[in-house]
């Protein structure tokens, strides 16, 4: 059962990601998103520390809730490829049931807030994932190349074609997204 | 020889980057920005309508200086895969320059702001590029596949690489970005 706490907390959360997607980080005044929340701005300072702290949070519940819909139904016994293809296909349904979640982690990570972010939380929980491509490279059906290179082609292109397609209020079709994947694919594999 | 308009203009254009990139775009009033570049708010007005305007100029004159940069020596008789390569290098280099200009760039793409961006007028000055790409896929050299998909393999993860090794500190190392182009060419590669 949600507690009264839950439920401020999930009105904060949603409040944040409406009026920074519509007016920027700057404009998001803890008072006006308190407002958005139908909440009062003193009760904000009972969870959150300053409005850092807030935007911080709000980013970091985002990408827990994206890592959880990812390792949904995770199974490391698959060929790496299939856990991959898999995790692709999951990524871009989040997006299209998300798309306000996603913009608003799309331009936090491309904010000065995004020196504020733990990083090493974040990545503790896409572990798993980063675990099958390690397994990938020692089996040598991944290429052995620097973690950060691999990344930019087999989860940052999930982000541009979704960015793309959003802006152009184009429905994210299964079939190009299979496509997409096997681009991908091939730019790892050895 | 520049005229006073131009150097008036380029301060302008100075100004406006670091602004946004220090504070954000909400926080970046044309009246801080006209102290910033030493210039009165009421000139700004004689180059821009407003704030929009100047943030979107901004931006545009960004993305024209990039083409500008990977266009020079740009040479449409050799095979496609070395044009490719080179345009790459020539990206990179761009950012390690003008890592500012960049950032600006980067947020920009990500804000509510890029709406109000004329597509055409930015996809004109990339029209030689994606020539190449056009001529790749008539020759089956490249994957018939849609444009914005080709785009997340052979241009996004510039960006993607770039920011996370900025963000990290950490130098653009040339084998590093020969060896990232190797899995760009292999994703979109027939």
């Amino acid at each position: 059962m949600r507690t009264k706490d839950d439920i401020k907390q999930a009105a904060l959360f949603e409040a944040t990601v409406k009026l920074v997607n519509e007016t920027g980080f700057a404009a998001s005044s803890v008072s006006k998103i308190a407002k958005q929340a139908n909440i009062s701005p003193a009760t904000i300072y009972v969870y959150y520390k300053n409005k850092e702290d807030l935007l911080v949070s709000t980013y970091i519940d985002i990408k827990k809730n994206i890592s959880i819909a990812l390792l949904k139904d995770f199974d490391d016994s698959l060929p790496i490829r299939d856990i991959l293809k898999s995790v692709w296909f999951k990524m871009f349904n989040y997006i299209e049931i998300h798309p306000d979640y996603f913009q608003y982690a799309e331009q936090f990570s491309n904010s000065p807030y995004q020196a504020l972010v733990n990083k090493q939380e974040i990545e503790k929980y896409f572990e798993p994932m980063m675990n099958v491509l390690l397994r990938g490279i020692e089996q040598k059906i991944i290429k052995n190349v620097n973690f950060d290179i691999l990344l930019a082609f087999i989860f940052y292109p999930i982000m541009a074609i979704s960015n793309t397609w959003l802006c152009q209020d184009i429905e994210l079709d299964h079939d190009e997204i299979g496509t997409a994947f096997d681009l991908a694919w091939d730019a790892i594999k050895r």
